[in-house]
Formats: structure tokens, C-alpha cells, sequence
């Protein structure tokens, strides 16, 4: 086979699709019989297990209330439904200013208002209200970004602000505007290089009636450390008020419907009524009074709320990546592309082998992630005190790993479209523009990584210096003999849940104990604590990321359990499988630390790309049970030749 | 150190940031001491090599064009100055609709043509000629995609298509006028999902007066095959002509100023003497002759000018990889962030190891892959048909790799500059958008790298059978014994030319092998040689990615070897260790095949922190030998905090 041959067999294929037509006078326009439609509900064998009861277990929490909402944004023209053949979607126009992206998004919102979306949102309380508040960022999400963002920060970043740092009289002014969008407030924390402005305020470049700003008190000269304060930048009129000037930070990659702004502030004269004072306060005759004696604990307390955000980003990230599996996949069940065998059919692509081994590895990630992200929101919305450790650690670690995971599926996904994915109507190609910005805001992953690995080092550290043994963080396995791996690894034993945690508690321990080592022998060596730490980055990423794989295949093995045996059972018995096998095959530790055997590793591989052909069957069904409407998703995950009609243009 | 007392003191770090200003009533607006930039010329030591000489090896031909070419640019109001702090830059208005996109793009083109930067793209001919386009493309490319796509369609698909399957007639006609832009040709060949309509076709929804068609020829019934025919598709005045309806296909992730259409043809009729007839023609009595015989052959001859696209996009790909890692160093030498020891100084980011090791390996792959860019260019221009074959090979590989490197590049970077990444002013964000179409066209990454692999495969067939050596691709290493690695690795081992060629020799050699004995195995199991390949898609990859890697070292290390001793020549030794030993630690089969023992594979990782700590003394010279104009960088590589002050404001 020379390459000249190979080519010119592939001439021949493409020659024979220009063939296909068979250009007749009579009827020019037919379609070619190589090109044809088939729905992959027909064309791929029925759901071997019950579709909703497998959405149950990746929604976990909301499913009608996200139906709702859904069919709310479905239903207004606000959210510019869009004919393409015999379906209509539901997409934002992106092929428009920043002004025009920012006029329709507060028109979105004053339709979500007074569709009573936000009921609670500022009001409200209890688990139950925060986890469908959760799940309603996630459908929002699922349609824009910009729409979740700019209300994250009014409802979440500064109505929590009034909340958890202000007191009753801040409460009964400013709640309620707040739930009832009269008051639109905003968060200027954020400072540009840690300046002496404030910048990327979200909502503050056109439409933030009010802010929070985070300063420090000096009382008679002393500094207090950092305080928050509410000020007013514009008023009813929407002008900017005295002493305060605003510039707009322009257009960005993304997210352009939030009107994110630099705000100076001259000698703004901010009452006395206004700190915030949950935790300190001035008395009428300027003595300064806190219930927290230390000013970095103080300002820690305010950081406290922040969390949300975390938790909010690991979750949307995770549904992202669900509209761009569901499309992909789709498409790669109705995209055909030469045939294997000679003169045979054309092939779908996902009946390649490299096909199914971009794709469904992912989709057996997401799903993983799918009940790590559940966790963390129960874990999230029961907080007490006891529990701020472990949601510190694990809202991190799954923000970085799920806003990671996310960006490389939209990647993938949208090679796996070709140039259809770089259409803005299908899109997975504008997702990757206005999801990037997960990766760095609220945390850069790197960082909130590293942070993971000097947590797990300061467990490690403890124990040892205390001689107690580990506990939380699902670090128990750590005083439990190191486990032994077998040398010869059947598929039975490749695919036992106990092998596969046994093999990430492996790497997680061996890690750990290398990191502490390696951090240790650089202080040996003259290195302060903290260069020690920053030379030792590799082995904290590896650590970080062996604790959060271990961590997620744990808890994906719980939700696993809990089922009755039948078709779900084993189809999340698989999916976890491709989980735990694809972190092996995807990170080198197992072989550059000597956990895997070269042997056992090439079998881990071959077991991966078995697991491709069992999942294939079942690729529609499991991405039918993401409970993405129809209308989210886009025109190449349906007829796609008849969306692209001349017939069609008519409805565009 | 619990992560609680770790918080606390990263809380104090961020309070202490907040602190800095030390507002006091009479200077409430004096940046912070903590917030100041220092040019990186003024804190970086002076170059240690001629910054010129480098840039004459990485640019490798047509300096001075090139620099022509960016002040043309740069003189134009149509270019977008835009001033910022007391700099202007040079950036396209993103935040603009595809229409006024689409209307930019022709003005531009309209203003280089006036200014004869198209002089001799049609008519002329010559290596030099050709490498002075090539260059060109990559500064038009640098200010916008969609400028230089558009330029492409015209001046290389049409106007190539004129002219080497077209005649004198047709030359006649066609090409001065091309060239003059009088006609604005477009390229009908790609279809949707290959049916019969001609879909993507740059050019076609707004502009373009003249098509090329591919179509099948028939004679009194009977088909002959692809052929390419010249229809015109407007008239005079811009209307669509009878028997052709277009549509728009819509906006996209980039490349919004390319307007890409969808034709459909009715019955469309085309005089006889618009076949372009160089290798077959119909006579007016309508008989059919052809100097090639072989339909398929015929159709490949049409393919072959299409070449030029992926050598232009893999030299396009290094340069725009150029343009992020310029302003991503700058910005890591002036944004400080925390400081490592207790009250000192903050610490500028590429201090921190992690942030040398995310930057500094992409600085070298970018060197090498300049190299290999020119290696393949020159190759191009000199191409004779004893070349055909290796062309096809480079091209596809480095097409793929090089396209790959810069998507890389570019998200690192822009993740690099945290949100600055994403504001459009600072163009690595919008870059991302832009470039990510050259990883799936003229040819899938994916698909080009299996051809690589099989095109090397039928290489080893050939020789097995035949009993004869390699020749041609570089891969006469094959013909030698098997390089022996040394088992204990020295610092100055791993840094010896001969220890890296030898080791990706090796890897090259036994992944070829492996290769062709999995292909061999599943046919003995009975499977076709087609679904063989198919299935063995994981060691196609790695083989192709192993020809590459070890391609693009011998082509860089040959580079280095000319020069004479001196400290260019040790820069550029370092960059070759850092290329050679950073493709080690990132692909896993150095330890999966056991290239490499576990120690060594450590001893190399060890290596690549040390060459980081000493490129990075020269990353800023590096990066300013790369020959980027300051106005094609952007406000974050210069003073960030003046651009951003409110006195700048009056520029924007």
C-alpha cells in the first residue's frame, strides 16, 4: 500500500460521492442516495434501560422544575427561536454588538422575573430552595452565559453579600429590591493586578443600581483590615453618581451580554449605616466593635459565601458538557463518512474505533462528574461548620476538574463536527468562547489545585505528627495497608469496583507520601516552606488530580450501588469502568511511579477500547437521559440535510 | 500547615493587596505602591545573543517584506489603531456584526491591493516569489484570519485553479484579472456531508463573481469522471445569475469576515471552452481526450495544487503561536502575584516555576516548529514530482502538529493572562476563536496523522518486502542497528544531540513496527486490511506524532548546527533540549513501550525544570526576536496598568 495508491483510493471515494448525485435533466435536485437521513432512534437499537430513570441519577435533584424552566425559555421570542427545517431551537444571537447582547439579556431577565424564576432567590432558604436554585442556574447556563453570569452577581454575589455580612436594616432595605430586580447590585472586589481600581465588576458598566465594595476601615487612622461597604453608583435615572467614575472593560472572547466595568472611587463618602456589619460594626460614637479579633479571620468570613460560585461553575460545567456530547454524538450517528469494506455502505462516524475512543470516554467522564457534582451540592447546601474544610477542598478541586473536563469535551466535540461545530447555530464552537472563562474566574484551576495538594499535605503532616489516623476527605483508605494490585489483570478484575479504587487509592497514597518527601528534602536543602512547595508543582498537580479521580470514583460508585440490579445497574457498572480505566490510560503517573506494570497497563488500554464497543450501543440512550431538550441542542443533532435545504431558508 | 491557617494566610496576602493603597484624603487617587510597571527591557538583563540573527533563522526568508507589510498595515485607518495608554495597536473591531466584518475585509483587501501587496500572487512564479507570498500570508494572518482566508480562496484556490488546470485561453482571460481583483474567484468543491450541494464555500454568500465547479464530466452518458469547470455566479452589478441560488451560511465561532455560502446550480449551463482542460478536454466535435488515462488519477492531478493550503497553514499556525507567547511573557514579567518569602517583594509570574514550565517548553516547540515550518516551505517551492510523495507527508504532519501546538499555545496563554486572556483588545482569547478552524480543515488533524502513519506503514512493507533500505522521510535511521540508551543519564548525555535523535529514532523505529505487526495481526484474525488500520487507530497516532516530533528535531538541530559557536548558537542548543526532552515528559510512550526506565524517564523530567530555570533568563529576548511589530501585540504586553488608568480613556 504506497501512499500514492492509498490516495488514490481515497480519490476514488470522494470521486464517487461527486458521482452520487447521477445528474439526470429530469430531476437535478434530488438527493444523492449516498447522502440521507436516517434519526438514530431508528436506525440504533431501543433504550436497553429506562432513559429516565438514568436522568434521575445524573440530575439528581429538580427534574421538573428544570422542565419548567426549560419550556418558560422555549416559549418567548426573547429567546430568539429559530426555524431550521421542521424544528425550531432556541439560541442566542450572537452575531450582534455587545450593546444589543447586553439590552436583550435584561430583557431576558425581566421575562424570567415576572415568570416568577426568582422567587426566593434572596428570601428564601433551606437545602431545598438552594438546590433548585442550582438547578435553574444550570438550564440557564445551558442557554447563555452571559444571561447565568449577570444574574449570578446580583442574586448570588451581592444579594448574598446583604445577606450574610449585612444585618436586619440592610435586609429590609435591600432584599427585596434585590429578589424583585428593582435594586441591581453588584460586587467590586476584584481589583486590576490587586490595584487601586476596581475591575471586571460585573453589571457595573451600565445597568448596577448599587455595589458592594470591599475596603479597608481605617477608624482614627488605624487600619481595621477589609471591610464590606454598600454604596450607590447610579441613580433611578441610571446616571453614575457624584464621585464615582465607570469605564466599560470592553469586549471580551465571551460573555459579552454582561457589562463588565472599571469603577474609580474619589472620596465617595459611603454612611455609616452602610458597613455591612454582621460581623463588626462602628457605634454612633466611632468605636469600632467585631465579634472576630482577627482582621485576616474577618476578612476570611466575608470570603466564606463565595463558595457558591465555586459550586455553581463545577455544576453548569458539567451540563455544558452534556449539550455538546448530546450533539456530537448525534451527529456522529447520522454523519456518514467512506465505508470500511470495499463497495460497502458509507459508515456513521461513530462506528470508527477513534471515533468512539474520542467520545465516549466522555461521556462516561461526564456522567462520573454528573454525581460528583450532585455531592457536592448536597454537601454544599447542608453546610455547618464541621463540613467548610471538606467544601473548601472538594469545591476547588471539582471547579478546576470539571471546568477542565468541560472545556476539552466542547473541544473534542466540536473536531468531532468538523466545521459544523464552528457554526454559531449548532453551538458547541460558541460554547468554548464563552466557557473558557471557568478555567481562571472564581480561582485559576492551576492555583485552586495547588491549594488541593497543600491541603492533603497538611493532613498528611498532621497525622504523622499527631500519629492519628486520616480522616474526611475520604482519606481513610490511607490507614488501611497499601493495597496490592495483581499482577495479571483479567477483565473481570479490570472491571471490579474494588480493583479500581484499590488502584486510585494506590496512587493517591504513593503520591502524597512523594509529594510530603519531595517538599521536605527542598526544605532540607536550605528552601523555605514555600519555595519548597511552589518547586515541588508537578507532583501537587499529580496529587491533587489522583485525589479528585479517586474522589469522583468513589462517589460515582456510590450512586452505582444504591440501584437494584437490572439494565441501569450495569450500564453505570460500564460507564464506571470506562471511568476508572480511561484516568489510568490518560495519566502517565501509573507508569512513571511503577503503579501499573507495562503488561498491565497495555491491558487497561485494550479493556478501554473494549468498553468503546460494549458503550456504543447504548451512546443515544445515554445521551438522551442528559435531559437536554430537543431545542437546546442544535440543527446537525437532527436533520441536518433538511436544515440545510434551500427549502429550509425560508424559516431563518 | 492545616488549610485553614493557609487560607488565612492567603487572606492576609489578598488584604494585604487591599491594604497598599493607604488612602489618605489628600492623594485618594496615587497608584499603590504594590501596582507599578516596570518595563521588562529595564528589569531583564540585555540579550545575550543578537536578537536580529535569531530572528533571521526562525523567519527564515523575506524579513524586510515582512516588515513592509506590517507598516502598510499599520499606516491604515481600515486597520483599527486604536490607542491605549501612549501606544497604538492594531486590531480588528470584533465587535461588529458579520456584515460589517464581511464589508472590512473587502476594504482591507482593496487597500493592499492599491498598495501591491498582490503583485505577482497570479502571474508570477519562482521559489522566491512563492516564499515571499507564503510570508506575507503569515502577516496578513497575524492582524486577521479572515483576511488572509479570504485572500486565499481568491489568489490560491481560484487563481491556482486557473492556473494549473486552466489553459491559455483561460490565463488569458482569467489571471491579470485575479489578480487585479477584478474577478473574485471561489472554489465549489466541498459539499455537505458530500450530497449535492456545494456547501462552505468561501466567498460565494456576498462576494465572489466566478466559481470554480468540481463535477463529474459526462460524454453522451457515460462519466469521465471530476473535472473542473469555470462558471460565473454575478453579474456585474453583484446579482446572482440565473440557474445558481446561494445562501449564506451563517455566523460562526471566527472567520466572521469570511462569507461563506451554499450554492446550489440548476441545470446551470457551461460553454465547452470553460472546462479547464490541462490534463483533459473535450473536442468541439465532443469527443473526450485526456493525457491521463486513469479517472481517479485525473481527479488526483486536480488535488495536488491544494498542497499550498496546508504549507501556508502550518506556517501560519507557528507565527500566530508567536504572537500569544510574546505577550504572554511580557505580561509574566510586569503582572507580579504574591511574594515568596515573608514580606518581600511580590514576585513577578515568570518567577514561579509552574509558570516557566507552562510557557517556556512552548517557546521552544515554537522555535523548533519555525524551523521545520521553513524546512517545509522551501521544500514546497522547490517541488518537482521526486518530491510529490514527501511533500504530501510533511505537509500533513506538520499541518496537524503545528495547527495543534498553536490551539495549545493559545489556551495556555490566554489562561496565562487570566481574564486579560479574554479581552478581545488583547487578542490571545480572540485568536483561540479564530484559529481553531485549521485543526479540522483542508484535511481532519486526526485523519492527516492516521495517513502519516499508513503512508509510513506501506514505507516499512515496502522495504520488508523488497529487501531494501529506507530511503526518503528521514527515515534511513531504520537501515542502522537499533540505538543503544544509555542506562545512567548525565545532564550533559541528556542534553547531546546524538541522545536525542537516537532516542527518537528509537521510539520512531519500534512504534513503527509495533505498528505494523498489530495491522498484520488483525488481519491474520481475519479482519480486512481497511478495518486492521481502522483498528490499530492508538499506535497510528503514536507513530505519526513520533515520525513528527523526531522529524522537526533533526530539522531545528540542523539549523543550530549552522551556526557558528557563540551564544546564539548555545541558545538555540538550549531550545533544542528543551524541544527534545519536553516531547519525552509529555508522551507517555517513552515509559509505555519501555523506551525509557522509570530512573531515566525522571532524570529527563529533572532536566527539562533545570532548562527552565536557565531559558528563562532569555525568554524576553526570545520572544522580541520573534519579529512581532509592538502594534500587533497588545496593551497587557506593554503598561497594562496606564492603558487601564482613566486618563487613557479619552484613546479608546
Amino acid at each position: 500500500m504506497d501512499p500514492q495508491s492509498a490516495a488514490a483510493r481515497h480519490v476514488a471515494i470522494i470521486a464517487g460521492h461527486l458521482n452520487c448525485p447521477s445528474p439526470s435533466a429530469a430531476a437535478p435536485l434530488a438527493l444523492a442516495a449516498c447522502l440521507h437521513y436516517d434519526p438514530p432512534e431508528l436506525s440504533e437499537k431501543p433504550p436497553a434501560f429506562d432513559l429516565a430513570a438514568l436522568r434521575r441519577v445524573l440530575d439528581g435533584h429538580d427534574l421538573a422544575a428544570r422542565d419548567w424552566l426549560f419550556r418558560l425559555m422555549e416559549e418567548s421570542p426573547l429567546f430568539c427561536p429559530r426555524g431550521s427545517g421542521d424544528r425550531t431551537f432556541v439560541v442566542p444571537d450572537y452575531n450582534q454588538t455587545k450593546e444589543q447582547q447586553r439590552a436583550v439579556t435584561m430583557r431576558r431577565i425581566e421575562y424570567l422575573l415576572h415568570r416568577g424564576v426568582f422567587e426566593g432567590w434572596v428570601t428564601g432558604s433551606g437545602p431545598e430552595a438552594e438546590l433548585r436554585k442550582l438547578a435553574f442556574f444550570e438550564c440557564i447556563a445551558i442557554y447563555d452565559h452571559s444571561l447565568s453570569i449577570k444574574l449570578g452577581v446580583t442574586y448570588f454575589l451581592w444579594g448574598g453579600a446583604i445577606r450574610f455580612f449585612g444585618t436586619k436594616r440592610h435586609h429590609d432595605k435591600w432584599l427585596k429590591a434585590t429578589e424583585d430586580y428593582q435594586v441591581k447590585g453588584c460586587f467590586a472586589m476584584t481589583e486590576l493586578g490587586h490595584g487601586t481600581q476596581k475591575y471586571w465588576i460585573g453589571g457595573a458598566a451600565n445597568d448596577a443600581t448599587h455595589t458592594i465594595i470591599f475596603s479597608q476601615l481605617l477608624i482614627n487612622g488605624i487600619s481595621q483590615g477589609i471591610h464590606a461597604f454598600v454604596a450607590q453608583i447610579r441613580d433611578a435615572d441610571g446616571n453614575v453618581r457624584p464621585n464615582v467614575r465607570i469605564a466599560d472593560c470592553g469586549h471580551k472572547t465571551g460573555l459579552n451580554g454582561v457589562d463588565n466595568g472599571r469603577i474609580w472611587f474619589d472620596n465617595l463618602r459611603v454612611p455609616r449605616e452602610d458597613l455591612l456589619n454582621s460581623v463588626a460594626d462602628v457605634l454612633p460614637d466611632g468605636q469600632y466593635v467585631s465579634s472576630i479579633k482577627d482582621k485576616d479571620k474577618r476578612f476570611a468570613a466575608f470570603m466564606a459565601p463565595l463558595t457558591f460560585g465555586r459550586v455553581n461553575i463545577a455544576a453548569t460545567a458539567v451540563y455544558i458538557s452534556k449539550v455538546a456530547l448530546a450533539i456530537a454524538v448525534r451527529y456522529g450517528l447520522t454523519r456518514r463518512a467512506f465505508s470500511i469494506s470495499a463497495n460497502g455502505p458509507e459508515v456513521p462516524l461513530l462506528d470508527y474505533p477513534s471515533h468512539q475512543w474520542r467520545l465516549l470516554p466522555l461521556i462516561a467522564k461526564t456522567c462520573a462528574m454528573s454525581s460528583a457534582a450532585n455531592y457536592l451540592k448536597r454537601l454544599y447546601v447542608k453546610r455547618t461548620p464541621e463540613t467548610n474544610k471538606s467544601i473548601h477542598i472538594y469545591s476547588s478541586s471539582l471547579k478546576a476538574t470539571l471546568t477542565w473536563h468541560n472545556m476539552r469535551t466542547l473541544q473534542e466535540c466540536r473536531k468531532a463536527c468538523g466545521g459544523q461545530g464552528l457554526k454559531t447555530e449548532n453551538r458547541i464552537g460558541i460554547l468554548i468562547g464563552e466557557y473558557d472563562v471557568q478555567s481562571t474566574f472564581e480561582g485559576d484551576n492551576n492555583v485552586l489545585m495547588q491549594q488541593v495538594s497543600k491541603a492533603l499535605l497538611a493532613e498528611y503532616l498532621a497525622a504523622e505528627k499527631m500519629k492519628s489516623p486520616f480522616e474526611g476527605l475520604g482519606l481513610e483508605h490511607m490507614n488501611d495497608p497499601c493495597p496490592i494490585i495483581p499482577a495479571d489483570l483479567t477483565s473481570c478484575t479490570l472491571r471490579s469496583i474494588k480493583f479500581q479504587l484499590d488502584l486510585l487509592c494506590l496512587r493517591e497514597r504513593d503520591l502524597l507520601g512523594r509529594y510530603a518527601s519531595e517538599v521536605s528534602q527542598y526544605q532540607a536543602h536550605g528552601e523555605s516552606k514555600k519555595m519548597a512547595v511552589l518547586l515541588s508543582h508537578q507532583l501537587a498537580d499529580e496529587l491533587a488530580r489522583a485525589f479528585t479521580e479517586r474522589t469522583i470514583l468513589q462517589i460515582f460508585a456510590d450512586d452505582e450501588m444504591i440501584q437494584s440490579a437490572g439494565p441501569l445497574k450495569e450500564l453505570l457498572g460500564l460507564l464506571r469502568s470506562m471511568y476508572a480505566l480511561i484516568c489510568v490510560e490518560e495519566d502517565a503517573s501509573f507508569l512513571r511511579y511503577g503503579y501499573l506494570s507495562l503488561e498491565s497497563a497495555a491491558a487497561a488500554r485494550k479493556e478501554v477500547m473494549k468498553l468503546c464497543g460494549e458503550l456504543r450501543p447504548d451512546a443515544l440512550s445515554v445521551v438522551s437521559s442528559f435531559g437536554i431538550p430537543d431545542a437546546f441542542l442544535s440543527p446537525i443533532a437532527f436533520d441536518w440535510i433538511q436544515a440545510n435545504s434551500w427549502a429550509s431558508l425560508s424559516n431563518e
